[in-house]
């Protein structure tokens, strides 16, 4: 993104709204404009775009878009009101979105004039999208020193596992595990990325990769049984990922998978690191593994898997046509296996003291 | 295969050699005969066949219609020694392939009829193939108890977790990892098995999946992230996998990816158990990690899969067209993380001493 994209929400020289269209990543780059507020509910809805906070700031744009919309329409509350219904319905699942969704409703909520409505949409939508670059900016500045002190050990390139994609496809600029990828390669530091597959929706291939090698960051694709392999024979300086989900003791809900790095990780004395903005902490659980339901997603995605063949992108099947699959989206990484948590804040020991130091107004 | 294929090598009514053509598995079930021993070279080049026992017993009677066919020959001696060349160079790396060709040609070195070989040459064909039919039973008759013993204890279906194909369709009739399964089912103890896809050559998804559902086995495919959740939720009774080559001291190096499943499985108490015919330990080597050298493949089996696309077998591409990839293709358990090893000869701890028990031969 370094030559084409700075970001993955941005409005181009003429004022219009646009994205990546991720669903066609990373065969084609295909950008998506994004002119009425239904164009932002069908984005979100059909996964043009994704990643919470991408999905957040795209929401609040799109309230944006429905206030504009609202003055042309013979009854303005009604039509704000049905965009807003539709908004807060497009990705039941994402709390980002019905967070960004309340930001902005709240910040309007005392303006009776539309023209101040749009002014003041546009303006929070904004905010939305600056404070999550500044999050995870970050972020990357203080997982930075953690691939500067290995590089200053080593004098040889800094190789680094990551899991499912914690990058900026997901958010806004720098995401959140490849942040301090980013920085580490902006500062000339010299890393290369394990980008493992991540079945089964391939997020590592498809996104992970992608953003990689436009950012000009050496990577190798493995698949996800490799990466124990690697951390055996020393091939792995750190693991960094993101998570969806983290308990105040310090576990970790990230993509299907990760637990299995973590135990290789452990088993090889590999750094393990989980990147995330305090939003994803979730203060009123504890024990990731008895505490957070695992999603169950739809067998197909097990079954069948996207690619491109002959310039298209098709759906092949994997599997005997009437197998049975089982398709859990996370798996929990308990606390005990990782090295330390990545926040904004600072880098804390995974458990409930190291948080707390980092985040006192919990206590 | 209860239902269509009692064995992955037979002669039909008419006694023409067959096997499954094993490179449309799952999607189509195809036969293939084997009239000459040129379709056996092509057989095994093309991967028409695979697993060692099978390419081994493939190869000997590709050698018994060798000998058929030198008889039409101006010149038996010089078309039979090509043959033999021809079969010795369809895969390069098989060593029960070797081993298999040299048995035949010791069984017929003294013997100067051409009548006389051919008849020798089926002979000891057949014996190849009854041999490891024998092995495998005996490695499912051994093992089956383990599986007796937790139906016992539960009282509910044995969830057993399996990873690549240790299956019949590598061997002959039972499979090393799946003959103690087969042989619970027959015993009607209820069985299920987790499937792992085992990227990138999807053995689990193309091949376990299929002679499972063949033999009436309940099955679910599942991807190779998911064995480490499913076992920190109980849903996992046992780890059962094959192995490529094992040390003296009991360290295994199988399919990528075993590694991880050990680890989880160690993390979870959960048993895990190698099942080998004592043909696959190397008792010149003890250190695993350090003694096995992992063979890296072609990186294009990595960013290509094969599925089925509207009735057709196609390969798509899964990564950027440029991306690099790492293609290892084995790694190695470390005997601390196997409860133990499953050989025709009985069970034994992995390590120098459980073995030597039942190999006192090689003390």
């Amino acid at each position: 993104m370094q030559q084409n994209f700075k970001r993955t929400i941005w409005f181009n020289e003429e004022g219009t709204l646009q994205v990546l269209d991720q669903r066609y990543l990373p065969h084609q780059t295909r950008i998506h404009s994004l002119l009425h507020s239904q164009e932002v509910v069908t984005a979100i809805k059909d996964m043009i775009v994704r990643g919470a906070p991408l999905i957040g700031a795209t929401a609040a744009y799109g309230i944006w878009l429905a206030c504009k919309e609202a003055t042309n329409d013979a009854n303005p509350n009604h039509y704000f009101e049905q965009q807003m219904n539709a908004l807060a319905q497009s990705r039941p699942t994402a709390v980002n979105l019905f967070w960004a969704i309340e930001r902005v409703r709240k910040a309007l909520s005392d303006i009776p004039s539309w023209e101040k409505r749009i002014e003041i949409a546009l303006q929070t939508a904004n905010e939305i999208v600056e404070e999550d670059v500044e999050i995870c900016r970050k972020i990357g500045a203080f997982g930075l020193p953690i691939i500067e002190k290995i590089y200053q050990q080593k004098q040889k390139t800094v190789n680094v596992l990551t899991h499912c994609n914690a990058g900026r496809l997901g958010c806004i600029e720098w995401g959140t595990a490849t942040s301090p990828l980013y920085q580490a390669h902006d500062k000339g530091i010299p890393v290369h990325v394990w980008v493992d597959e991540t079945r089964p929706r391939n997020q590592g291939f498809n996104l992970t990769a992608w953003e990689l090698e436009q950012y000009g960051i050496p990577y190798t694709v493995i698949t996800d049984n490799t990466g124990g392999h690697l951390m055996q024979h020393q091939m792995v300086d750190m693991v960094i990922v993101g998570t969806d989900r983290t308990t105040r003791k310090g576990d970790v809900a990230n993509k299907i998978g990760t637990y299995l790095k973590a135990l290789a990780a452990k088993d090889n004395q590999v750094p393990f690191y989980v990147a995330l903005p305090s939003t994803t902490i979730d203060w009123t659980i504890a024990d990731g593994l008895k505490e957070i339901p695992i999603e169950e997603r739809n067998e197909e995605e097990v079954k069948w898997i996207q690619g491109s063949h002959a310039g298209e992108i098709v759906s092949v099947l994997l599997t005997p046509a009437n197998a049975k699959a089982a398709n859990y989206g996370f798996d929990v990484t308990p606390a005990r296996l990782i090295t330390g948590l990545i926040t904004e804040r600072g880098i804390c020991e995974a458990n409930e003291a190291g948080l707390l130091r980092l985040f006192p107004e919990r206590v």
